[in-house]
């Protein structure tokens, strides 16, 4: 009994998905020398996506100018891999993490700038696209990045609209007749974390406008936004965008490109999982180790550990979740085996961060003294 | 493999070693039906020994009259088994948890109440004693005992000297004529679960009777007083009591027992897991689990799980150690293979401490579902 996969996620707010598995590692194979360990960084279309996938494929990172998500200039980048293909993070450029929280603005702020990463990554021949759409600060319905991209965004004057959102409100007509045309004959897979669709109380302005600053007026302003920008994109392009799965994530992104550009829609975890070769590695495992920096099932936290864990257990494999919080106690219904803290005792979660790699290291470190008195 | 010894020390504060180890085999069993489980409940002749060693040995708890470390009247409670053996424990009359901080009073305190104990096993026809020593409120030098016992100490104007260790000041003879006859004829094991000896930089002034409520000026009156009381005692015994190990756990109490009673001095932790024919279990056990509060090796913190480990590592069996709070790093030269806490994530104290029953089972649920994936 001697092979672990190790498959994290991120612990959001401090480790790397390699970081982890480089800490349990260490900690593992000082314990015990000759375990045999599998690796698999893991994202889920959220946090860390564009380095997890850029790694798995060894692509490589590039930098180019753009602008955030109220039009500041950025320093921004992508990943590029298999010489064709780009794999581009919403967070990149149009991310919550680049404003402060007094700069949130639901109503305003533009997905201009992953636009500008797509037409950078298409003037050096890229015609393969992976979109993770988490973290996103923008409720424009991808709006901004398709304006990058030459659509014409027009009210009944056919004067363009204002960037954002909330400029939605006034949208009579979409142009697509500068549309450029190698995003046409693109392929575009847009990773998603959440299964919400456009519209409607599970939709993506009353589910999440307001972590992005949306107040409850202006939540029913962005519904009806993009309730009239869903009617014109029937007009515009015959295709329904309200209620498909996905179609909500990153302020409805997914509804869109799929409707404008042909994109498809896919789990950001299962996309990953495929591309890692995850299945085979699983095949040649005895146990699967997935992480995350906190569990809490009800709220369906831990999207990409869940993937994992459906995959092992679909192979009869056990699984263990080791991550920074964890339920006092299991559901019944968990997917995971066991369910590990690192935390070494009562203390703050600043606390916790800062010893993390040490706490990390040290659960691999009795994780691999188990396995090795228990063989 | 499916032979686990549970040896826990209690989670000071929070759950009893029979606690521990119910909610432990709870999980380990619910995980993994098949496994065998053996247990010893463990003390150091600290916190929870009398309850250890009365449950150990199908004893009977008695509940007496008796008085606190100022005075006061109470109820206290001593276990007796075997017909002739009691386990007295300080802590039940002369403990510190009997005070408000602000009661706190190194000068004044006596251990009476203990003496008051043994008097009452004498008359039950007690003639063995064991006396656990941790979490005494005194510094007497065990004079309450003898008191209690018909021991007279007077000053130069042949008077009684005034109760607690500050009166040891004006001693000037210890009168032994009117000490029970029974007590001599005795066999007392005092339960040390420190190593310090009476006087000196690691004596039992200036290293306990700070947590004793002491100042700075208080230490050095009760230094004053403890060599003026191991003088008198060499004069009246013929016995030395400032250097010898253990002497100077519970405020010189084992010291002076020895010297006037006889009373042999044992590391408690040893005569516990003699008394329960650990090493038996050892050697019938693939793993030993064993447990405390907090560990902290630096400050000599878990002396009962080092005992424990000791003996395991004696036979070549593997020891985990599970406790409330554990290092962020395990030392070098830990006798300990690995070291877990139940700690499910950042939290304050009281929360672990509500939280610990779930959180001791979910770690014997994991712990078994492990040993079940690895076995």
């Amino acid at each position: 009994m001697c092979t672990i996969l190790i498959a994290p996620n991120s612990f959001k707010g401090s480790l790397s998905a390699f970081e982890i598995i480089d800490y349990l590692e260490k900690g593992m194979k000082n314990a015990y020398p000759g375990i045999n360990i599998l690796k698999v960084p893991v994202a889920d279309g959220g946090d860390r996506t564009m380095e997890v996938i850029t790694r798995i494929k060894n692509g490589e990172t590039i930098r180019v100018k753009s602008v955030d998500p109220l039009g500041r200039e950025i320093t921004a980048e992508y990943g590029v891999y298999d010489q064709d293909a780009a794999v581009i993070e919403m967070a990149s450029s149009s991310g919550l993490r680049l404003l402060k929280p007094s700069e949130y603005d639901p109503i305003g702020a533009n997905s201009f700038g992953t636009g500008l990463l797509v037409k950078d990554a298409l003037d050096r021949g890229i015609r393969k696209f992976l979109l993770g759409v988490g973290g996103s600060a923008t409720i424009d319905g991808g709006s901004g990045i398709l304006k990058a991209l030459g659509a014409r965004f027009l009210d009944h004057a056919n004067q363009e609209i204002t960037d954002g959102g909330g400029g939605l409100d006034s949208l009579a007509r979409v142009d697509l007749t500068q549309l450029d045309e190698r995003i046409k004959n693109s392929e575009i897979n847009i990773l998603c974390d959440v299964e919400n669709p456009l519209l409607g109380e599970n939709g993506a302005a009353r589910v999440f406008a307001p972590q992005k600053g949306a107040s409850p007026e202006d939540v029913e302003l962005i519904e009806q936004c993009l309730t009239r920008f869903s009617r014109v994109t029937l007009e515009t392009t015959g295709k329904q965008t309200g209620e498909m799965k996905h179609g909500g994530a990153a302020g409805g992104i997914p509804a869109f490109l799929h409707a404008y550009l042909g994109a498809k829609l896919v789990p950001g975890i299962e996309y990953i999982l495929d591309l890692a070769g995850f299945d085979e590695m699983v095949k040649k495992s005895q146990l699967v180790i997935t992480s995350e920096g906190k569990l809490d099932e009800q709220t369906g936290g831990g999207k990409a550990p869940h993937g994992v864990a459906t995959r092992a257990k679909n192979q009869g494999k056990p699984v263990l979740f080791v991550g920074g919080a964890v339920p006092a106690k299991l559901d019944k219904d968990s997917l995971f085996d066991m369910v590990f803290s690192i935390s070494n005792g009562p203390q703050s979660l600043d606390t916790a961060i800062k010893n993390s790699p040490a706490l990390v290291e040290q659960f691999g470190y009795n994780l691999g003294q188990l396995i090795k008195v228990l063989k």
